[in-house]
């Protein structure tokens, strides 16, 4: 596949400074482009690496310059996922269902759809069309899969969850497994029998090594178009609105609510029963113990406004130096009062 | 399955309020009960959802006042545990061994077992009565299985584990990987044999995506009772105790012992070799660095008593000020012995 | 097997005090060894179990003492590989290719290549000699795995990664997933197609359940002699220099370089695009969130300076009380210059 600098350029919906028929067979980083091969400069700091790429030609943003044939865009990032898709299209040939492949009763399975080798299909579980399951997945009793859904090796879905339309589900990742709920009785902790469901609604991405549990009763839900990132965990009842971003290893505690568009950056963890209001920013590594109104700014342990925690952040390098001023400053004190 | 209130009432040890013969056919959500269904109203904070509910009654704890057929009962978390049980009885077939199921030399099976699908079980292992084993697992060679133990998809048990009675293990868990030891020679690190074992006691269970490395030399052992959520690790040659709680994401180092009925929230790490005294309580997110007496409540990153911290967190929110008022201070006290 | 103590001590070049031909059987710790074994003191800590232990002999480091049989060894730790390796010679036979193991088009593999059960293998995987693949392991097309390198059950290796010579990997981790990157257009978050690669060198060992993602372009590197523990989750495009070691459950953002020897304790943080410099120490729970010179040792949140941390942590404690000092205080001194 090979594409002229303007042909890209149309693609991309940007401007481009050079030779027009200049021959591009490819697109790499910076650091691993051959000549030949077209790279971005997505951020300034990236420019010194762009000088010494081998890359023929680049895709900028509007404020970047560099003397070589140049395609400037108005939106670096979505120009990226262009330029990626031109030179890689999507593509995954319907493979069928393989002849190790286990499958159970009364499944249904749609049109187009791919089931890899050793995959386990349990019974009354349903396959929308054009799904592609990879090896060595296993889909519990019950489960349905929607269209269009791609699920990496080695993931397991327990029996009776859902899967929407367009989900993607990377490998390691466990969904539907139990809520992790005990009654203490004498010492000793009796398990809650967990049977609710987890309903994962159209256009999730799912990371690798992820564990979602299912609900005690009801349901566990992922809001359509929410994006969850590795290892992280998702207790049971939770319901996560759509369009979240949750980076890697978040902890979600059970009963949680989390609004659309909220932005959870890696490693915070959540105390149970919360509220979080849509379109909330918590910070990385927080850990958010109260109920948070819609548009939310938080960060640290536990959780403030990110305003206050960052001027108490600023503040902590002086606490050494203000105890040894307090014990000073009593003294003197105390010695202004006794002349008196 | 049906059952009426009183019926339902006699089973739960509670008192009903309402129609004696009201027959109901599934226990539910407050948010997806239908008609016909129970629920369960656990805490005060649920009312105005149980308003709403569709549910035909409810199972309430003493406090709590509804308009509906209702059965109270003295603890609600334990009567959930029947209620649910009522209506969803424990029901799991005995299978026998699936003919993808590969299984090595000198194998001791017992009685009622299933194994699954793709499963492969070592060579010398020993499976007791009554273990239900997905499809997908693996079992290394001379592992041990005791009776009533159930294993879900996709776990991986290391040679030479041994697991107890009545054990139950969820997808993507891995008991027995080599423990993090290495020795520093010149800048190279060099592995350390992990010949040890594990062993996890009788009526444990664990989440998801749980590690749990072999002993160097000696035991990894994990109590009878205890119970460990998703995604946790637990180091070569640690120790817990007997039914100790382990919420999500908890990571535990090499050779750290954990007391009995210690209950450790998620989120939190412990240096190596501590030794953490029974019955202790840890809060979310802590980072514990020194040794524990029995009865301890810490939180907090690094972990001090649980009201210290409590303190230091009320009081960080006045640091940046107190930053300013101690600049003001000073030359306020420097002005008035000026003036002495 | 069965060595004498001189043999041992010849093996350990260490020097013996007892019966130089006292037989000994195995290697054990200290609460397991029976009559017979030989255990380790390796901290002065051990002895009080040593005087229990009923290990006939002891391995000890040069300023510790006990009652029996011992030998004496200037390195505790490179003495306790050499005893394990005698008492435990590393041996793992050849297998061969299971028949339940299915394998793609136009691959190539080595000599002396063990492949397990229910094994896939992908079109055009390139597998060298004396590599030991567990059962239930997936490689995807294109992925190429050196000579000597041992793979553990249900590892999932994503299509084109490459892994190096003497690798170990452990059961349940994920190689060469999607980065997390998505361009939030009108409040739908669009996917950036992961294209790039990831590339793990020689001789480096990751443990259980870890995630490492595939490079939007470029490669997601891991660079030789690098020692990875469990549930540690490396984003997109991220270099790992050589020999670092990375502790349990670290999480290492996009794009973030860390230089040779550096040490990363456990549940560290990184935000992204960081550079961290070589032989760095970042202490456990760290959040690191600035670029980091080489030789930095930091600690906290945000992580600071190593010294200068530890003042705050001390420190912190006190702040309750300097809270209501600073109000009396301000009270007193307002006083004084009332009086002036």
């Amino acid at each position: 596949m090979e594409f002229s600098l303007q042909e890209i350029a149309e693609a991309l919906g940007g401007e481009f400074r050079g030779e027009a028929g200049l021959k591009l067979k490819g697109i790499s980083s910076l650091e691993e482009a051959q000549e030949g091969d077209i790279s971005l400069i997505t951020r300034r700091s990236n420019l010194p690496q762009a000088e010494k790429s081998r890359a023929s030609a680049f895709i900028v943003a509007e404020d970047i310059e560099i003397k070589k044939p140049i395609i400037r865009v108005k939106d670096i990032r979505l120009a990226m996922i262009r330029a990626i898709n031109l030179f890689n299209p999507p593509s995954r040939s319907v493979l069928g269902i393989h002849p190790t492949c286990n499958i159970g009763q009364r499944v249904k399975i749609g049109r187009e759809v791919t089931l890899g080798a050793h995959t386990v299909v349990g019974d009354e579980v349903e396959i929308g069309d054009n799904v592609f399951i990879y090896p060595q997945v296993h889909l519990g009793d019950g489960a349905k899969i929607g269209s269009g859904t791609i699920i990496y090796p080695q993931v397991t879905i327990y029996e009776r969850v859902t899967i929407g339309e367009e989900v993607i589900i990377h490998s390691g990742t466990v969904i539907g497994s139990d809520g992790f709920g005990f009654v203490s009785v004498e010492g000793e902790h009796r398990k809650i029998p967990q049977v609710g469901k987890v309903a994962i609604e159209d256009k999730v991405e799912i990371g690798s090594n992820v564990s979602i549990d299912r609900a005690t009763l009801g349901t566990t839900r992922i809001g359509s178009g929410t994006k969850i990132d590795n290892l992280v965990q998702i207790g049971h009842n939770v319901t996560i609105g759509k369009n979240v971003i949750i980076v890697a290893q978040v902890g979600i505690s059970g009963s949680v609510t989390i609004g659309d568009n909220t932005i959870i950056a890696g490693q915070v963890g959540f105390a149970d029963h919360l509220t979080i209001g849509a379109n909330s920013i918590i910070g990385a590594k927080s850990g958010v113990l109260s109920n948070l109104p819609p548009g939310s700014s938080v960060v640290g342990i536990p959780a403030r406004p990110h305003m206050e925690q960052m001027r108490i952040y600023a503040s902590l390098g002086r606490l050494p130096e203000i105890v040894k001023d307090m014990k000073d400053l009593k003294k003197r004190v105390r010695k202004l009062e006794g002349e008196k």
